[in-house]
């Protein structure tokens, strides 16, 4: 299976090194910037190029994974080069239509995961989500999935939109937690580091214990003398209504009777 | 060294067991409930009592490990029976002065992680942050904490207010993040499980890389379209206050030239 790759950021990157190391022949990469091209293409040993009409037109599947509001156009492109190829992008929040009147193959292919450009990971773990606009695109696609990744799960545009939220509040927004952490260790020269058996444990548990099991700390023994003072000690008021909110919202999961954390469904 | 127990929370449970793992003599658990001081003093092989009157007088090292606004009272009580013995809390956001004119010698230890009961956790790695009264008790206490951290550390009380303020950005608030992730998959019958890899990814990431440069996601891109709709989708009016108010601070970190990460002392 030929393979080219719309795009040079940190999930192109990451997705086709991985496509690469499991054999499939990455023939391609195309970036709007040539430098990010070249580089990606260096890494991969392909072809690469930065202007859409040169294209490689005979590869079986695109991969497009560029910024969301640059996905229309460029699967144009692309769809005008090779009107039979399978297209697929990889955006957690972007409907599967975005493809559609475009390509006649056309699917979603996203592996959730925190992608830095210079961090490899292991892609065996990350789940990739799949949407296809027919069974035989189906079928391409989750060949592809198969063979980078044990967890590949079928998931239509609505579903990938609350799983790319999720993604968001599990990684990102803890990501900021860390930050917000460090920020307040950088005013005693605490060194951050010393956080780092904390926060792996916090990122344990949840593998054994469901977080609202796993919660511990003043918010669960509603205790407002350290959660005032806590307040008066943190520097600008953004944090500090950041700080309410996030109390309250733990205190009252603290104290619903939702145990068996399952919703039906709105 | 005698040391008695006084406390069978979570923190006092995985404390002791380590103290006693480490081959510290633990004489006898306090709590003033009774099953859970026998639960304790079972898991010890020690003596155990609910009743303050009975407190071991004899114990060279007190470590009291209660609720916040418990700590004064038995703190009395215990120096009515030991005046001449080190008495120690473990509380994060509780100044040492809490113990001042009552016991001779004080201090306070405190390891900084997330403790569960039934959950045994590894102390070599954690931090122990400790203050004490006085030369004699800083050692006391250090000899103890160094048998069982490698991350001994002193901390005044101003500091140690800091460091637990940072322990709950970095863990319960962390922790409430993964919650709010789960609550958004089951909505759609995701499995949390799925979630893990992520989880685990975005903890690995900030031993390597700062918080700041490990960021990725939405508001990295200020991508409004994407963040407008995940505020739709959220349930709640709370959550999505807590969305906004994130994404903003995640905004604002991103664009400020504050790459140094250090900060001066206000």
């Amino acid at each position: 299976m030929k393979i080219v790759i719309i795009g040079s950021g940190n999930l192109a990157t990451q997705l086709s090194l991985a496509l690469s190391d499991a054999g499939q022949q990455i023939v391609q990469v195309f970036s709007k910037t040539e430098e990010h091209a070249r580089e990606l293409a260096g890494k991969l040993g392909c072809g690469y190029t930065s202007n859409a009409d040169e294209i490689d037109g005979n590869a079986d599947v695109y991969i497009i994974s560029v910024k969301d509001d640059a996905i229309s156009d460029i699967a144009q492109k692309v769809c005008e080069k090779a009107s039979n190829a399978v297209v697929v992008h990889t955006a957690g929040s972007i409907a599967m239509d975005v493809l559609k009147g475009k390509a006649q193959h056309y699917g979603v292919f996203y592996p959730m995961q925190t992608f830095s450009k210079n961090r490899k990971v292991s892609f065996r773990e990350i789940p990739c989500f799949l949407e296809a606009s027919d069974d035989d695109t189906l079928n391409t696609i989750r060949k592809i999935a198969d063979e980078i990744s044990e967890n590949v799960v079928l998931a239509d545009s609505a579903q990938r939109k609350k799983i790319h939220l999720a993604a968001v509040l599990a990684c990102n927004f803890t990501n900021h937690c860390y930050r917000l952490a460090e920020k307040v260790l950088q005013e005693e020269q605490i060194d951050f580091k010393l956080f780092l058996p904390l926060i792996d444990e916090t990122a344990k548990k949840v593998s054994v214990l469901s977080p609202k099991q796993a919660q511990t700390g003043p918010m669960m023994r509603w205790d407002t003398g350290v959660m005032n003072m806590q307040i008066d000690l943190l520097s600008d008021e953004r944090t500090k209504q950041i700080y309410r909110l996030m109390a309250e919202s733990i205190h009252e999961d603290a104290t619903s009777t939702d145990d068996t954390c399952h919703q039906p469904k709105a």
